[in-house]
């Protein structure tokens, strides 16, 4: 197992966190148990991370992750035992899983991860078939995966509430690898069959923000576990809505959130000595893929946006409409893998990490969006996985990545947070 | 990762076996998880596994396994995650644990063993402190492991009902690494914090023939699982009582039951066209350390035995007298380590599989215990951590290691129902 070349140009205040959640790790693990008492865990999860030396926190948290190919594997089993665990809670009778995989069957690292997903299941012992929603799959079919292995994908059919297969493969459990953002199918409504996640995860009910909110909260109360300012942790955001990019509708309104918000994160930086720009990012509040994003120095930069730019912000993915952002406080990342530009990505199934990678770009900025093309991924090694070393500094490899795991684990309870806020069977 | 240097002489009707377990394993996953729906797991536990190559079979279930220390440590992670898991069920608020270990203070190979449950223990998220009932134990003492690790060893007081250190740390949980032999001590009666594994696990009140009475019947629920001869994973096994080695009392009954087991296993070897000798272990029904073991071909060779002989009988742990000795149908090892005779040994925590090692012996054959002085331990690497690879031949290291932690999960589902049938407490 190969550790990545990993560096921090900043590590002052940084350390001095990692050296708090360190010594507080008993008490921390004792207060994730608490809460998963309380909160039901997703099902799984994948967090990208920014650590900017004086700040480490959470940017985006996914709840159909892709990319479980880019894992290491030498850490299947982890992911093994804690799919156990996830099925267990769920569904302890459970012999059979439905996979509900994207509908890109020609994207063949995706097809990569769809078959590491369900290797990890299969070994868990589920019986584990792939459904697809893509009107193309009308018959059985194998296609084949980035590095060799293949996938077979085959038509859902709905008898009355279940989804089952044709030859009559009636699976106690659906696992979606889908978010849904074009909306909830048809076929999905009123099933009786468990859905994992649930539907209002999807992208199409899904907001950043809500995330975000939970987040404020989860942060909050593991900054007073710790005795640390919840900004060290925790990225400002505010929403703007009622947007329309095409004919400009709301742009000085964004304008000044992002304005109001540089002088938030100004003052910030005075208190802590920090001397970096501050920036902030304008994203879709409900999007994935990296798709409608911006990283803006001053609200002034969203005023009078030329067609191409404004058209790349209008549309995220299945040709959704933008009408609301999130603008949300920009994390510089200074770490670099081979001189490039890299964010952690921690991978998580039920309340266990099981892994992650760097998101490494040759061609983008400290202050930018690492999720676009020409990205790459190099596998974190866990090798001390996620485990503090007592004996290491507070910045040797395996407690960074403690620390990482750490803060994923809290935007993964502010996802639980979050899928209980807005979840539409909930009692009032 | 290293994989060690594995051969098996005899392939035939194993590779039968284990074709089978890859076959099944989502049955035997879910059958699994049905098990541990209705029986407790134990805390922890190690299993003596002994391959014949036609046969596949644990021979010994250590409830307060030693040897952690010899496990791969590229695998802590499993361990940490598994422990999370137990804690968490057996006492969800615990957050320090106090474990106590056995007395030799001088044996750095087993302190080493302390060391490295510690660390497990507090990567879960638990303070954990040593507490001595050594006598010699009269102040805090930190004590240097064989590998330059130090454990700090403090004597135990009792507050009420309650076991505690010193300086008040008051423990939710009482953990034993020490099998009480001697029998439970006076500071244990009535305490009221969970004491894991509960005392009637300790060979003072523990019988390994219990133990197998109880394996029976898992073994024969999952040959019907799997439509094999539960033969082929259960050694015959009996109990003969009321024994005096150093009166020669009870020998004849002795050697009788010897050469009952013994046609019983000639019929089965003629059954599969086996061609080795048959062989029986003797063993004290209540004893650990691999003391008090023989191996014999007729009954005849205990009639009559050497003082020596007898008195290497007579006595085991603590010193206790051997009157009840189990007859067990002695299960070859066919498998070497370099060359040398090698049985494995599989550690489990809660359900999980988390590691295991080979015993190897250079002075010893394959019809004889390993478990002696001059043994030493070679980490089996669980890289596919006995996961199945299902592209390989079923012989391929990781399928022989899956099998292995099928069986070694069947004894530990046995111990299951062996505490439940000996608990006091248990309602009848």
């Amino acid at each position: 197992m190969t550790v990545p070349h990993l560096a921090t140009a900043l590590k002052g205040p940084l350390l001095e966190l990692e050296r708090r959640i360190l010594a507080a790790q008993p008490n921390i693990e004792h207060w994730f148990r608490s809460q998963w008492h309380v909160h039901a865990t997703p099902f799984y999860g994948s967090v990208d991370l920014r650590n900017s030396g004086f700040k480490l926190a959470p940017v985006d948290m996914n709840l159909f992750p892709g990319g479980f190919n880019n894992l290491n594997s030498d850490f299947t089993p982890l992911a093994v035992q804690a799919a156990m665990s996830a099925v267990e809670k769920v569904c302890p009778e459970a012999k059979s899983v439905l996979l509900i995989p994207e509908n890109h069957t020609r994207n063949t690292f995706y097809l990569q991860n769809v078959a590491a997903l369900v290797h990890i299941l299969e070994q868990a012992g589920l019986k584990v078939r792939l459904g697809s929603l893509n009107p193309e799959i009308t018959e059985i079919t194998t296609l084949a995966t980035a590095n060799g292995d293949s996938v077979t994908l085959e038509p859902i059919e709905r008898r009355g509430n279940r989804l089952v297969l044709a030859d009559g493969f009636n699976p106690c459990v659906v696992l979606l690898n889908n978010d849904m953002s074009a909306g909830i199918p048809e076929l999905f409504k009123g099933l009786e069959q468990t859905l994992l996640p649930p539907w209002h995860a999807g992208w199409a009910v899904r907001r950043k923000t809500n995330h975000f909110a939970a987040y404020d909260k989860v942060a909050a109360e593991f900054a007073q576990l710790l005795s640390i300012d919840p900004w060290l942790i925790n990225p400002y955001f505010t929403q703007v809505s009622g947007l329309d990019f095409h004919s400009r509708q709301g742009e000085e309104e964004m304008a000044r959130a992002v304005d109001e918000m540089l002088a938030k994160i100004r003052a910030k930086y005075a208190e802590y000595g920090i001397e970096q720009e501050p920036f902030v990012i304008v994203k879709a509040d409900a999007g994935t893929y990296g798709m409608g994003v911006m990283s803006v120095k001053s609200g002034e930069e969203l005023i009078g946006l030329n067609r191409k730019a404004r058209n790349k912000m209008a549309v995220v993915k299945e040709g959704l409409e933008v009408s609301e952002v999130i603008v949300q406080e920009g994390v510089y990342t200074f770490e670099t893998v081979n001189e490039a530009v890299a964010e952690p990505v921690v991978y998580m199934l039920d309340r266990f990490v099981i892994g992650g990678f760097y998101r490494v770009h040759t061609g983008r900025g400290v202050d930018e969006n690492l999720n676009a093309p020409g990205m790459h991924f190099v596998p974190l090694s866990f090798e001390s996985a996620c485990l503090p070393d007592k004996k290491g500094t507070p910045d040797c490899p395996p407690n960074r990545f403690y620390a990482y795991g750490v803060i994923a684990r809290l935007a993964l309870l502010a996802a639980s947070l979050e899928l209980e806020a807005t979840d539409p069977d909930a009692e009032a």
